[in-house]
């Protein structure tokens, strides 16, 4: 299992085409291989079936894009922690705005991820809901409105307040917790951007996953990282 | 519309054979009756659609036992904020065990209470999940152990620690809202005991609506609440 | 309470601002009117809390937008079929498209209408769901394309085919279920087109409700249904 | 892949921490060895992360405990078809009384078993449930009175009636669709009832997996389903 190291660029497979099985441990290869090039840490979340293989065969951080607020039990068509981290993950996703849980289960489920050992990062729509998670103590928050995810223009330029709002609160609340932004994360310009904010870091998927050259989005992403490092 | 005052004894009607329709207003009119004599202020939250005739017969305030996080729109079989003030309620509770909400939602209908002037009450399981309801900033929460509703021992007794760890979270993370805590509670000791850990009510169901004798066990409940703020 | 006859005209409030509140009972009253001037039923589906004053006040047959498939009980937030019923309704629509049921629901949920007395309308999205739909025994299942709700272009002219395969299908499997139909039905026209395609009704909302002339649309809906039945 | 044969046996592991990871590997591979001492088709359903390993190094048909009805795209946390096929599935449940889905999305899901190549087992709770699922045409349904499940008392001896009234409405609505039974399976003997009451198998999980000789068990089941084919 790989370190996850800060600041983070985590990129989401959802259920694209173009990102499950042979194809998810290619774009993970590329991952990888950006990731060593340019030493900022890159992390994949393929879909749960695809976890076992790019784990074993990528040296990249693998996250679930979800975790059930379940222990081992009768629970058909759940997702157990302990079988994702045996599976090889690093982390997982909770409350992703195309998975969206309840607000005790957001709970449990950070709760469970953290008794087997993997890094949880639960997504959020804005600053208030943010703080919200951050009361729950997970590893990190990564906040997304979802009228900016996957229409190509970053909520780190769109919508800064958001970013910063949430940076602000959470700090408040819980300073312990990662603050991580997404929604609309398309070039090294935007992770620039969301790190200036106070983030450490961001999540994105179509992005990269639906990317031409992917590899050169990777590339450019990391570099935008390692810019905004540098002013730092 | 009846004024809200701590502290406050609500009583939830859920969907009990024995609290709708005729017997919902019976009931609320004992509630009304017990109120007037002891001064405590007891709210009913029954069926939706026995909202009106309790709002329009009784003096106690009403609450919806749940409204959605929508604004006026195509939302077919929804509760909407408007409908329910406009119905007669003075509140509200959001994120019932029975009806739990997902985080994002229970955001959004505590925002729609507020711009249509429902006092919001958010039910949570435990200490955490009440800490991240209250950085929803809501009116109230009601922290509710699940595995003791229903069953006649009463939280403030059998789990004082989850109701203290609830007051002093939700104190340190927004310390404008009112803490009720629900679960168990049957008699004037319950509610006695709940305003002693720091509460300013309680919520409750089975404890009032199953009683055989309702009238008795109200009065019980309004005198353990006078008992407990003469000691303060 | 007012007798369901077929054709239905059946009008789902939904949440809309225009039509809860003081505004349902002046909506419901323009389709009393049209109703009784044309001797076409025309039935509305209100929020929960307008159901009492609408039925009270208006001689239309009610129905609610949900009920749950629950009986009495500690059930919460949740829509008690006898609550309804005892307020005055006549029917209830199941698994609107934006109140879809779990499958096993739907078929509690039609149990408790058929127990209580409410005629109970399932929504479907296609033929073949439809068909499942039927397999329940509701009193009818009225079937609407999710992506032509709200739209103003009819079902009955833009998917003739799902409409048709919908009765046939029904027909077959249970010939005692009453077909409707909705999604973009606006005008007499539509009426007319559904009743020719075998269906004995239509479920419309926003074509009267965001009307600018609310009566002018219900008599041209009559009118078409009236066309329909002339020529058969 | 493993051919899928009737009668067959279908072992769901669930979330049970008795068969998550390497502990799934080795009872697929008891689950291996009895189906070819017994000439009997014994297929395995266990968590997602586990099918690629179980597929790969198992020669028994694979089951996901469920798949979502989407296509590919951005959907965060649901399960692709394509990609529960390309991990080397054979087929899948559907509606499991654990994972419930919505009517619309039972015959979503079913679809995309269908255009995958997957065999679906939507699973059902009563006679008219199955008969609705029967109508959506997927390759079985599986009947499983929820309050049997876990209780060790098979549905076959317990309710003889549900199998046997669910055998015979799906025949009248869909012929061919297989069914099988499920709840509270345990021995031989509860397999051979099954499949005398016209069901062409069994599903089951704790009787198998939380069994102290899981081996014992499945031969047992195994000979049940001989004896009742030989009697045919």
């Amino acid at each position: 299992m790989i370190k996850v190291e800060l600041p983070l660029i985590l990129i989401n497979f959802k259920a694209y085409i173009e990102a499950y099985g042979s194809k998810a441990v290619e774009l993970a290869k590329k991952a990888e291989k950006v990731a060593k090039e340019y030493g900022v840490c890159i992390a994949v979340a393929p879909q749960y079936v695809d976890i076992p293989k790019v784990a074993a065969e990528v040296e990249v951080p693998v996250f679930a894009q979800h975790i059930d607020p379940i222990g081992g039990g009768a629970w058909t068509g759940h997702v157990l922690a302990e079988a994702v981290k045996e599976a090889g993950a690093s982390g997982t996703l909770i409350n992703h705005s195309e998975r969206r849980l309840l607000l005790a289960d957001i709970e449990g489920a950070v709760a469970r991820a953290r008794e087997v050992g993997l890094f949880s990062v639960v997504c959020t729509n804005n600053p208030k809901v943010s703080a919200a998670a951050a009361a729950i103590d997970p590893w990190a928050i990564a906040v997304e409105p979802p009228e900016l995810i996957g229409h190509g223009v970053a909520v780190s330029k769109a919508k800064p307040e958001v970013v910063s709002g949430t940076v602000d609160l959470v700090r408040k609340i819980n300073s312990n917790v990662i603050v991580l932004c997404g929604a609309g994360i398309v070039e090294g310009q935007d992770v620039h951007a969301a790190l200036k904010l106070g983030t450490q870091g961001v999540l994105l998927a179509s992005g990269v996953v639906k990317a031409k050259d992917q590899e050169a989005v990777l590339r450019d992403l990391a570099q935008g990282a390692l810019n905004a490092l540098e002013k730092r």
